[in-house]
């Protein structure tokens, strides 16, 4: 087997926000199967901001280990079996795994961390099973069900409400009829989560008024607060949380880019308003992926709920897509497709 | 009505943790009874680090209003009612409710917020009932129970584990069949920790070593961090939770003291463990009250819980006490007996 791949390596470690000089592609020859191997071809990238986290030294934990100088970049991929030498994978299978950002992955069959298989009759486009009805989408769906809980009536505020996450988090508020207000950076975004997401209100968290807009777009204060941003942020709303809160918390895009940054000094509104701060992985919830997709496609096939993405074509699109999705300047779920 | 009633004032308000300057002591005439008042000789105070934090400028919420200078410091006290104009009260009930600090109070019988009230036939020494069949006890209880759950072999931490809250709650967590470790601030309270209250093991906040302290006391992880203290301390603990920790804001006494004290900045540990950080109040768990007060007297009775109090005697002891108590140089619940 003398076919090439093409890979995105981690050129350098990021400082802050990445730069595409932190990622080089290069191109390896394809090794030979043995025996338990796997031969998957990658058809979609998944770019996550919660990867950019193991991107730093010393930062493995038991969701991942640190990665590699040198080394292809650790993300999901949606990707087809061509070849397999172990039982639990057949050829024309299409399963979302923990790859890296390549075309091909060979791979020993037991190692394939499997976060989804896809039905040979869905008809989804296969980018949808890396957002809306993958893990972005599962994470939407369990943080703000199961954790956040909004009634009728409540406030819900999302940062990062036009990320991955957060553009199907409020929609999900918003089918509870919630008041949903999300937090996005800059009028753009803004703009359309109102008139593309439904959100109630939006508050630019770039605009000198921000505190102001998030008073006005909130009077009744916040009874959720599905957080995909962490950092200064969430200060701001622990201060006008109202009793009995929820604060969800998703990811922390603002934690992975700088180690050393403190949290918020007012905790102690957790007790006087006798509220509840959870954090949660959709990696241990994929025994109720299947419900979740159900429920999704669902409200996605009515009109409910609408899927938005960035979708860019090409590995070599792959290290500018991130830096666009950790700078905050893309809208929905990030992606690329792959020849 | 001529008599006098002793009153301890605020004085000034505390910078940091309180000295007996910040208080006075008064003697002022008892007003006589209009329509509706209700006469309350106090005889025990409720001395609780709470309070601190109304002491301070704009710190009025929902909670309690921001103390004023020169009026007496609000605070529990069980108190016995010696005349009543009002329905809802009559001569010799007894009853924990929200006064202030002083021998006598002539109050609204509408204003009364009663905490308890006491059987006439207990037979429990009557600091206990704002002790550990009080207030400092419910927190224990339903912090412990309904929040922090252990499991048996999990590990519970308790910071402040000698303090009211602390001292009831390590044994409540002992008791659940948990691995028990105490925070206490000297050799000697942590070794009546372990000696008095049956913790397996105590960690000294002021030792140099106390993080190899914590680490080796807890080998196994915290599933369940009681925190009474606030501030610095959750840091270092939420570094070494377990997954699916339960992490219980029963109070701030760090907090209370420095406004400007910054949060934990390892928050996304919470996302990472899938972890719960939640506050409670107990004023909104009266209607449970009765259930927690029968479990706590059944242990009490059985040995199986043992209650630990520093009681003074007479109001003048008041203002250092309270110092005490918020300096940490009290061991479990600190009230004052009046004469």
């Amino acid at each position: 087997m003398s076919e090439l791949n093409r890979q995105v390596v981690l050129a350098s470690r990021p400082k802050g926000t990445p730069r595409v000089e932190n990622f080089a592609l290069r191109s390896v020859k394809l090794p030979r199967l043995q025996r338990g191997d796997v031969h998957l071809q990658n058809l979609v990238l998944s770019l996550d901001a919660g990867f950019r986290n193991w991107m730093n030294e010393h930062s493995g934990n038991h969701v991942l280990p640190t990665m590699t100088l040198g080394e292809p970049v650790i993300g999901l991929t949606l990707g087809r079996v061509v070849e397999s030498h172990h039982d639990s994978f057949a050829p024309g299978d299409v399963l979302v795994s923990r790859q890296a950002w390549e075309e091909h992955s060979v791979v020993r069959g037991d190692d394939i961390i499997v976060k989804l298989r896809i039905d040979p009759g869905d008809a989804h486009p296969l980018t949808w099973h890396v957002g809306v009805l993958g893990d972005t989408g599962m994470s939407a769906y369990f943080g703000m069900l199961d954790i956040g809980r909004p009634r009728p009536g409540e406030t819900v505020l999302v940062s990062a409400a036009g990320g991955a996450v957060g553009s199907v988090a409020g929609q999900i508020g918003r089918l509870q009829d919630a008041r949903v207000v999300g937090i996005a950076s800059g009028a753009t975004k803004c703009n359309r989560l109102v008139a593309e997401l439904g959100y109630h209100a939006a508050v630019d968290r770039t605009a000198a008024d921000f505190e102001e807009q998030l008073a006005s777009s909130a009077p009744a204060g916040i009874d959720v607060y599905f957080d995909n941003a962490g950092g200064p942020l969430l200060e701001k709303v622990l201060a006008r949380i109202n009793l009995h809160a929820r604060i969800v918390l998703c990811g922390a895009v603002a934690d992975y880019e700088s180690a050393s940054a403190t949290g918020p000094s007012n905790l102690f509104q957790l007790v006087v308003k006798q509220a509840r701060m959870e954090g949660f992985m959709t990696n241990a919830l994929g025994s109720r992926y299947a419900e979740a997709r159900t429920q999704l496609s669902s409200w996605l096939a009515a009109g409910q709920l609408k899927n938005v993405e960035d979708v860019r074509v090409g590995l070599e699109e792959t290290p500018q897509a991130f830096c666009d999705l950790l700078g905050g300047r893309t809208f929905g779920k990030t992606a690329i497709r792959l020849g």
